[in-house]
């Protein structure tokens, strides 16, 4: 693989960040990785790992030499966390993100960013619900769906070489309408988060817990088999980046949450009535659509 | 292990029947299982795979000799698939099940069964989203929980056998009152398996598939990532077994959707209000006690 960035700044170096770097490194797309971030410990643990090669707290220095930037931060720190790199960072310098919201971010970068340095949206669609330089593995990407989303602005050249970073790590990679992303993904990402929080906080309810614990009262989590930890696992997720999601996909969020309480009315009307007709119906159409799931990703 | 039982038959020789045939056999605690069931190509997996020695279609042949019956059928079906045993069985051969919900299953065998036939009530909690006997595997049981709901006319001797075999393929065991019983599990396990039903039913909603499949279609599935694939895992289990859990749970599971509801309908004003302080409340929470899970699988 030929070298695609000679220094490559990673501001965030969590799981995505911290996980692309050292894929990055690894398969030599590199020459080198400049970690940024808030927390000295975080980007500590990152150059410790070998996720980075060297890490600043002064956007200056981090932007020296600087030929891709990716932007690996909650959606909503996009635009102020990109504004502190804009006087450092030199003309042809390519601008990318990590984000899983699209239409927002591409709007504040080519609202911000000037035309001399190109901007690529990206969302490489990986993760698990640990957070940190700690969680970063470099096979995170492997065969995994990456979406750019590019616009009539975008550099032609700039696409070619962000996909072929994501690519280089593994990815698949496909371009699309950033609105039509962020429609897709409300339904198969940011909703599945919205309701693990929910049936978690919808529990806590139910058997609230009692302070100080007493010894009699039942504590429900004891009883949850693999269907519940499974369900609810991205519940773990880290909390200003869902945070942030659910504010800047407000309205396609809102639509797939709709969407989601009519099929759960309509199961929990059948439930009420007791048809099992009508249930038989409900999961049989859902098992089946499971089931074609299990063979995509058997494919992939 | 000493033997626990001479014959012990399986009625549903399915994931948990199946399961329990294979590990009870391979730990010495039967000297003989034999299957019944409805199809014989399942209970012909079920003797090629060594989780049974026999099977039989004819009630009074399976009865003879047995002295433990353990029903692991849909919950519904447990009175109709009881009484035809009945004529059959000889006084002391314990009944015990393998049923998600307790309290009606308890009502239906105090009702039906003799005092001469001893009844005991269990759920063990294990399970994957596959149905039938090739999907059974010995170490289904292991580390996991089993609850058994005795009442006041539970036989002390077969409640202490029935929780030996269960204990003797790796089970932690507890009693609970049948009532709560079914509670908890309609929060920890019947409400997320609706919940994972309805996420698919939404989704197939807001994408419906076009008849005949149209090339330029988005197929949604494609964009899923492991929250999505983890969080509908269970949409894929059987469609009886979740009919009759959701008819037989009635009210505690109607109970359950209704908190979850509040617990949505709260984070969804957030997210329509733009509230990110409430949004970090709700998954802050949610994420304490998901990763409180955590902890507590691990020490299992």
């Amino acid at each position: 693989m030929s070298v695609l960035f000679h220094r490559l700044l990673i501001v965030g170096v969590g799981l995505i960040g911290g996980s692309l770097g050292l894929a990055a490194k690894a398969r030599g797309l590199v020459d080198q990785v400049v970690g940024f971030g808030r927390t000295e410990a975080n980007l500590k643990i990152a150059l410790d790992r070998g996720l980075i090669d060297a890490y600043t707290f002064d956007p200056a220095e981090a932007a020296r030499g600087t030929d891709c930037v990716l932007l690996a931060v909650p959606v909503q720190a996009t635009g102020p966390v990109m504004q502190q790199f804009l006087p450092y960072l030199s003309p042809g310098c390519i601008v990318t993100d990590a984000g899983s919201v699209k239409a927002p971010v591409v709007a504040t970068l080519e609202s911000l960013v000037p035309d001399s340095l190109p901007c690529v949206a990206a969302h490489p669609i990986a993760g698990t619900e640990n957070a940190g330089a700690g969680a970063a593995f470099e096979t995170l990407f492997e065969g995994r769906l990456c979406v750019l989303t590019p616009t009539t602005r975008t550099n032609t050249d700039a696409l070619a070489r962000v996909r072929a970073l994501w690519e280089g790590v593994g990815m698949r990679v496909e371009e699309m309408d950033p609105e039509v992303h962020d429609r897709i993904l409300a339904q198969v990402s940011h909703l599945p988060h919205l309701i693990a929080f929910s049936v978690i906080n919808g529990l806590l309810q139910a058997f609230p817990p009692s302070t100080p614990p007493q010894s009699e009262q039942i504590d429900p989590l004891v009883y949850a088999g693999s269907a519940f930890a499974d369900l609810t696992r991205v519940a773990a997720s880290p909390v200003e980046m869902w945070r942030d999601i659910c504010l800047e996909n407000r309205d396609a969020l809102l639509a797939a949450i709709s969407g989601f309480e009519a099929a759960l009315t309509q199961m929990k009307a059948a439930v009420s009535e007791g048809d099992g007709r009508a249930l038989s119906a409900d999961i049989t159409r859902a098992r089946e659509e499971r089931q074609r799931l299990t063979r995509l990703r058997e494919k992939e």
